[in-house]
């Protein structure tokens, strides 16, 4: 939807250098941006492109007004500014209040008028889908789950059930929520499966990305707090609970009964062990291993970055020669004294 | 299902501390379990939960029936028993049988009479599926599956082709059994795919988490014993074994042809190279690579739980010097004699 | 099909050792051959499995021929001529073009009349599917796609939308391709998401295994170049670039922006994180983190094989003790000079 500058200077609160006239049709990369695009300049690494971009305007920090070719937008927080600029410029989707006809609606759900729900989409008993939700092309709510309004579920969705959530949620597709915990007793005769009938509790705001599962709670419910993100490729185990705010890059693992806290980060393929707790504010980077509750905020790592593996095996070597090599500078010690 | 406490103790071999006819009417955790709830305890680390339980029963060994404030059932295996008694108190969903008459299913199929089709759910050629049996909604059951009696697949479960189950198998929605295998073959034009023509053959009682994926056989078949346990987000590769009773929590993947024993349990996140045999009763932790054979039974590991990020590199600083420090006491040794 | 030995040496250049006229029934592991089958000898690991088979003939490189009991076809690369022969004893199924009357088609796409849509499948506006195509039952193929000739999707697909693929790719049940990257910006309000407005683009002969997820571009486009091989379970994150011939077992993820050279190779669960850059030609070793620019090609790795658990304890423990150990024997070496 094509936009004025100053409409976009105005709407979101950016000193405007420039023609307030001119349109933004699309946004671009600060290298590949054309005289119709929107760009930013967020960190300070892409800031070599700033001087040669053929953008109509950037959204940038006041420190780089000065070196900046074309119009631009003034911002304390530019990535942000330009994610609400780029909503107005590339609306999301508008569907249209509507029960696709290959769909199946139990009769004992209860679908907003005003929801949209795709093709062979299948919703449950006992299901209630809020104001303007939108149910994907093959998607499946099963019974007793609660969608608020505004939420968004993409094609071949699976709440399996006992899912509510707030308003505003987004599943990407082939995420499945509310799937059967992993509880099983040892007996003499092999496993036996604990039932799982707790729930999945989500809030407001909440994004769940492309094949990521979280899991029902056993008795309790599993819990995602307000605003939380979660790319793809994710587990959440049955009881865990999420505070609000905190992301996940792609392939973490969170183990049963973890309780993590608010604003936390998680680098992407990185764990969680069951049962532990970690506090608010809490970074962990890519592969490492949470193994014990952690009580301080800050940045916590684990992981080793890849080498050539001829330098990593004599690294290796090495390391399996650490204890004996301990022994050694013991009997160096005590000879020396 | 409420039930009476004396016909849970009567039928599950328990000795019943306490009045037969309270009314049991759900499970509940220790510590929010009210007067209508059973509970469990089972480790130590719940203990000090006990003397405040509100619970109308709770099910635990012989040793903390004096600690117990309310009634107890009591139970070497306690987990086990609170299995098999919230089995009965909140018992599977009971499917009516019938085929929605969404489904598709193919005039070469055989379906058992008595199993469930639900909505959208797909069945291709040449399949068989047993007594009552479960197919959730929008599954698809491809050419050459064989399901036994009672199984279950939830909403959104592919079985690609050649999948053949025992009994009582449960499938977890987003699960794909039988895909290709990873072959490929290089050549001076590329890759060129080996064709992967083997099936799945699972045993009796086996459940396969969400998301989790199991490729069929290239020649010969992948074989998962009975009361094999997997989590979610699990990857097996094709032509692997696993041996009966073994378990997996999510994030594990286990390339081509292992071959893994029996009762075995893989920690989340764990991993298996390819054509190598694990013995029964290895039990791998978190996150850990085995990466050769393992014959001998026992607990294997190989993970370095996540510090504060100044304490890590420190010690990555620190481990890059190992080598060089080898030398410096192979020199204070020399000189030293 | 069963194929004359004779055709299938002429057909794939390769000599032939032994009767032409041998019929060819399938295809079967050394060990497990009979006089129907072909097998194949590629590395050394099974030549002792040689002596013994009972297959109609073997491929294999000329030096093993004297080993070789019965019939054998002769390849410089055994490997790739087996994969080529396999491929005719046992060819991909044959789909007739129609639409399934189940498959929901909007009548902005256009659709080859060459095409097989299978039941329950949804393809939405402005999609075009070349000749010959197959998209499996329950498949979602969003609005933009544009997918070339001979691709296959087989059930369980979605392409989100903006997905544009060459000829002859194939897509595994469960993968996602096209979702939405993870892109937010954190306001004090909590993350806000950055509109993620570019698309996938594929290359003719990839394939991507089930349950795999590729986001697309957050601006630009995700890239994925000719000849890809992608396991299971793998992530792509928004605008990666993977090129030509590059190969991913199960459990990797790539994460945002990064760039992978062409005939990479990496093994399960490695990594590499966002904005770095890989050369040509780079293996990287099972569950190794790429975490910076590799410009040399060549094999990299950084993980520690399993071992027991009270090994791997001193291990760590040793290792914990490491700076300490770098002070002491600098103190050492101070004394004594």
């Amino acid at each position: 939807m094509p936009i004025r500058l100053g409409e976009l200077a105005e709407r979101f609160g950016c000193e405007l250098n420039g023609d307030p006239d001119v349109l933004i049709e699309n946004v671009a990369a600060l290298a590949n941006a054309g005289p119709e695009s929107l760009t930013f300049l967020s960190g300070s690494s892409f800031k070599k492109q700033l001087s040669s971009t053929k953008a109509a305007a950037v959204v940038l920090r006041a420190d780089d007004v000065g070196d900046c070719p074309t119009a631009s937008l003034v911002s304390d927080n530019p990535y942000a500014s330009y994610a609400k600029m780029a909503a107005v410029i590339h609306p999301a989707p508008v569907f249209e209040p509507g029960i696709h006809p290959s769909a199946v609606i139990s009769p004992a759900a209860s679908v907003s008028a005003s929801a949209n729900v795709a093709a062979n989409a299948v919703i449950e008993d006992d299901v209630i889908v809020g104001e303007n939700a939108v149910i994907g092309a093959g998607s499946f709510v099963g019974p007793g789950c609660r969608l608020g309004n505004d939420c968004r579920l993409h094609a071949n969705v699976t709440l399996v059930r006992a899912v509510v959530t707030g308003d505003r949620c987004i599943f990407h597709s082939g995420s499945v929520i509310g799937s059967d915990g992993f509880g099983n007793a040892m007996t003499p005769e092999g496993w036996i499966r604990i039932p799982q009938v707790g729930g999945v509790i989500i809030g407001n705001d909440v994004e769940i990305g492309a094949s990521t599962t979280v899991d029902c709670g056993a008795i309790d419910n599993t819990i995602i707090g307000d605003g939380v993100r979660l790319d793809n490729q994710i587990q959440i185990g049955h009881n865990v609970h999420i505070g609000e705010h905190t992301a996940m890059a792609s392939g973490c693992a969170i183990a049963g009964s973890a309780v993590i806290g608010k604003r936390c980060m998680f680098a992407g393929m990185s764990g969680v062990a069951g049962h532990i707790e970690i506090c608010d504010d809490v970074v962990v980077s890519g592969k490492a291993m949470v193994s014990k509750s952690i009580t301080q905020p800050g940045v916590y790592a684990g992981m080793f970055p890849a080498e050539t593996v001829s330098s990593w095996n004599r690294r290796v070597a090495s390391f399996r020669r650490l204890g004996k090599l301990l022994d050694r500078v013991s009997r160096l010690e005590k000879k020396d004294t």
